[in-house]
């Protein structure tokens, strides 16, 4: 059955593998006049791009964004947006080996499970590359967000065991740093911590923090369809993603009540939370707070260090993954965090629209 | 919009309110040929039940459930299982003063704010009582997985700072302990804990985790609707839940690669991973091990000690919620964890079914 | 899989068998602050009633609907709204016979191959009994229409071969007619003919035909959500209907472009079409004209005239089906058709609101 | 809202304008282990060209698919299938007059109203090309129905008042003939008929007509995902179509209950209906006869014969539109109506594969 659309209003079709002739994404119900060009995508595919330090793959990928449709003279005009990015190598010699055993940590043997056979290029549909199709998309419901006055920070916020500190923190420097964090001094620490792993032909993961500033209240639809629901949908859908936490998450089990509330008090005339355990989510729809989330990403899989595992002939065989692999996945996949936050907030965003019959009148009134 | 549907194949829609006429929950798409009688669903339901402990609400609920549809001389049609239980108190006096502020940690302020007002009596429909459909359902999900001899156990894995021993695991006890852990010993501090926050007015949040034995490999739809993904928005739609964690969850953000991978072997001709990190999801799909999921449920938000809240004429005023609330949440979430994870693992194992052409072909050629 | 959820945003999901304890429907996703009550719905569930002429059956069913959830105070909460009819009579004994075999143009052949199995008591799911649920639904739909300022009238156009004629048409008539025509004259000869095929154990069909006034311009989701094609799919979703059409419908075959185009013209400083053959819908989205939509509906396949069909033992054998059977549908399916046309009108209006950037800026600047 | 997506199991998003990049489709859901090229959407692509006679188009679009997903070594993945078709012209300055007036019986006005302004260029999204992405994933929906033994026959059964004689029909005649249809005397009156409207600068619609053969019984889920609800939405959401039926159709109105049942009889020991006056389908199941369908296509909307309209200043105009338009749209439609219908088909194929408790224990048990 399907797997690659997403959204209930706002819905996107992402596709392509790591070694097929392109990836891409098919956004349809983009509302019509937003300004959009190929550079507002370009910006945010550069985030994912590898190749840009010493902890990234150094393929020269390019990954050079078309719009094939639904823009018209600079403004998007509500019909699907197609978009397409060529792959510049198919070669498959780098990755033949693969095609017949089962790398640890990989999906190589639950594509094989599932579909009887897989596209074993570079990983095929489950390479990283795949989030080509949700940063494409993600760029679209940024903009949309912006437009509404919404904004959204991402950033890596410990990379291994070495964590940012708050009372250091620089957003500024998030998209200037390497690893995307917003602590020069952590970013330092876990750039030598990375260089150990490299040495150790070994990798690790992080935690990944998103900061949502200006949503307005009311968004999120229960008792299924609620923003924090549909939020860890998106983010557990990211290859690496093992765990989702909203506002003090995981930290909850071991709180009180009197501890955990947040408390409501007037300022400046409107009603607000005195602090923000819950996260910006209360019973699944949006209090004005900052919404925040997190995400556990597990360390890459692709390891040259010797690992047992089975090939296709059920024999157990000894393997050392070689090629360009990145240490750590973290990096990379901040942007693709913030894409799929992106996406899930104009989707539900979207259909709060309809809450209040009064709205509704309003609206065809007019 | 809607937002009490679940499902893509097996779809439920639940309503009810706290203190409506009734509650229930319709299931469409349960194929025909289950067996299933009243009893099969009250079972469950009876897991949920309140006034069952002295850390449960002393309520005398009842909570009987009446099939209306969709069983015919003791199975399942095909069409749609309607399920009703009606509330038998209505009384709404308990809970008329909270109709005029805003309850910290509760979805007061967020109804009022989506929807221009709310059900005020006893939360409405964001009550814990909403889950009475989610459970209903769940026990003809559980029934579905039971004729494929999937099972799953849920259990509280800790409340407050107190934890179970893996080394004194009794998964007999579950069932039988008032607080749902299978460790006694866990159970027993649990519980003096519970009687201190009793005595302190405040409550406690805890960790439920999730296991799910004899799941076929190959479940899961890349990229969007992969199983993780599903499972997260399923127990992350659940109200007190604030992080979902698959396998080693968020302790993979300190792992290196060589630690959090599984290696493949080859066990009883048949292959099998050494470890599992991976909590039985790889790259979205089950993988044949056990499926591991952890849900972090925060404090009960209703405790009589003092808080401060707005009301709705916007004056800061100081508040104390009495009346017969549980201390902690997390037994009672217990089967409804359960129950969202068994109506996602059919869901999915449905959606599993046209992975490959000659499955098909052989099913239609019968 | 699911079939009986319909609609993107407004969903509704019906349930019960004509001989099971009760029928029903949730309506998930009507906004907040709808005026509601047992009385709008009971109105509209008259109108589909059976035992109110000659030609409609004589059970006393009552029909008597309940509103179980998601009104509070007068008014729609937002929240699933779950209604309930109570079946009365549920003696099984008046169709035991059909249980072994299969009357011709009914849906007990199909469902045997589909399900296995049926419910036979007075046909079951596929009774028309079954459309309760979607005409309480309807009754809501209606309603917020009813508030946007648009109306929906349908009635019986044809009735066999007799045919209303517009120059005589009187629409106050429609609810008062045993027929819900509105030509007295094509009535009182549909009537003759009507007992005429009662004398001749025989039944007949007809058309219902729809309009629809005040239906803002700009509703309709191309290329597949198009306003006609979701039209189509609702009204051919009832029993009996085996074609629709919209505006000049099946007569544009044999039109040439220059009689089937309607030209444009200004009108009070408006554009508007001069004709209106299109039926109030262009390249799938309303154009501002009324919408118009006419149903076939078969001849009532319930007849106590022999007829020959085979027995589940695989025997061919005479039956007559005796029992108390409308020689005609059409009367009683006008309010479903009405109720579909509505719950479709409702969801479309509702999709179409993100048209527009510039709309979705001035909702959140609020 | 989304609108370019269709499908519950295999899902499509299509995309692109008539003079855009290029057009497109993405197919989402296809079982892994079809065989599929270029050349098995070519065919089906090349159906729809124009310039192929004298009564289509002469612009030399070529049309060439370009597969860029989804597919390995011949065979499908499972993973989304992205095929795209460029535009060779997307020269402006043919349509550069339409944008500023509204052209009869075209979608430019409603586009307008919806989304605020258009693509106007050859109609943008509301052009005929839009279909190309209807057939090319009708192509794989063909291949798939072919491995299961189900075949489409689909042609033009009346052009204006030109109808086929049954007991002349030849169905080898349909690919060949100028008009896809399957008798030769009827095709030449009607390519008569079309050279006079050619002269009079007119258009002329028509019907298609579908058979499909050896569908299975128990396919299409009651009591809204009905096998025809389903299949009236896909032909009508196809641009010319404004009416849809099934079986005898708008004749069941005028028909009696013992002519329009059909009987059901043994033969081969199967159980078989001795008419089809259902067209395949009881109670929006199929019946194991062929499934009938027809729709009735509008003429093509831009002709030369000059017609009043309005421009954008709101000013009244007349206006003729030049350039290469078929005086009929019928031929072309003809692979797009057996696109829709295939799509449907394996939709509802896969939907109804859960149907059973036996039929899903034993795909488990494997």
């Amino acid at each position: 059955m399907f797997g690659s659309t997403y959204g209930n209003t706002l819905k996107i079709s992402t596709w392509g593998e790591s070694h097929g002739k392109a990836l891409g994404v098919v956004v349809d119900g983009c509302p019509a006049g937003l300004s959009l060009c190929e550079e507002d995508i370009q910006v945010f595919l550069d985030r994912r791009k590898p190749g840009q330090s010493a902890f990234t793959t150094q393929r020269n990928e390019g990954d050079l964004v078309e719009i094939l449709s639904g823009v018209f003279e600079g403004k998007t005009t509500g019909t699907p947006i197609s978009m397409i990015v060529r792959n510049k190598e198919q070669r498959s010699k780098d990755y033949s080996e693969i095609a017949n055993y089962y790398r640890p940590g990989h999906a190589d043997y639950t594509f094989d499970e599932k579909f009887g056979f897989r596209d074993y290029r570079g990983g095929g549909r489950s390479s990283g590359r795949e989030t080509i199709g949700r940063v494409a998309a993600g760029a679209i419901a940024s903009k949309i967000l912006n437009q509404l006055g919404i904004s959204i920070t991402t950033y890596s916020k410990s990379i291994g065991n070495v964590e940012i500190d708050y009372n250091k923190l620089d957003k500024d420097n998030i998209l200037k740093d390497t690893l995307y964090m917003p602590d020069k001094e952590a970013s330092a620490k876990a750039q030598e911590l990375l260089k150990e792993k490299i040495a150790d032909t070994d990798s690790v993961g992080g935690i990944i923090e998103c900061v949502v500033k200006n949503m307005p209240a009311g968004v999120g639809e229960p008792v299924f369809e609620k923003l924090d629901a549909n939020l860890a949908k998106a983010v557990m859908s990211i290859g690496a993603v093992k765990g989702v936490e909203i506002g003090d998450g995981f930290a909850v089990a071991s709180a009180c009540g009197s501890e955990n509330n947040d408390n409501f008090k007037i300022e400046n005339d409107r009603i607000v939370k005195s602090t923000n355990h819950a996260g910006g989510i209360l019973g699944g729809i949006s209090d004005g707070s900052d919404i925040v989330l997190r995400a556990a990403v597990k360390p890459t899989p692709s390891i040259a260090k010797t690992q047992s595992t089975v090939n296709k002939s059920n024999e157990e065989i000894e393997i050392s993954i070689h090629g360009r692999h990145d240490p750590i996945i973290v990096p990379r996949a901040v942007v693709v965090v913030e894409s799929m936050v992106a996406l899930t907030l104009v989707d539900m965003l979207f259909m709060s629209i309809t809450s209040k019959m009064d709205d509704i009148i309003d609206f065809f009134k007019k």
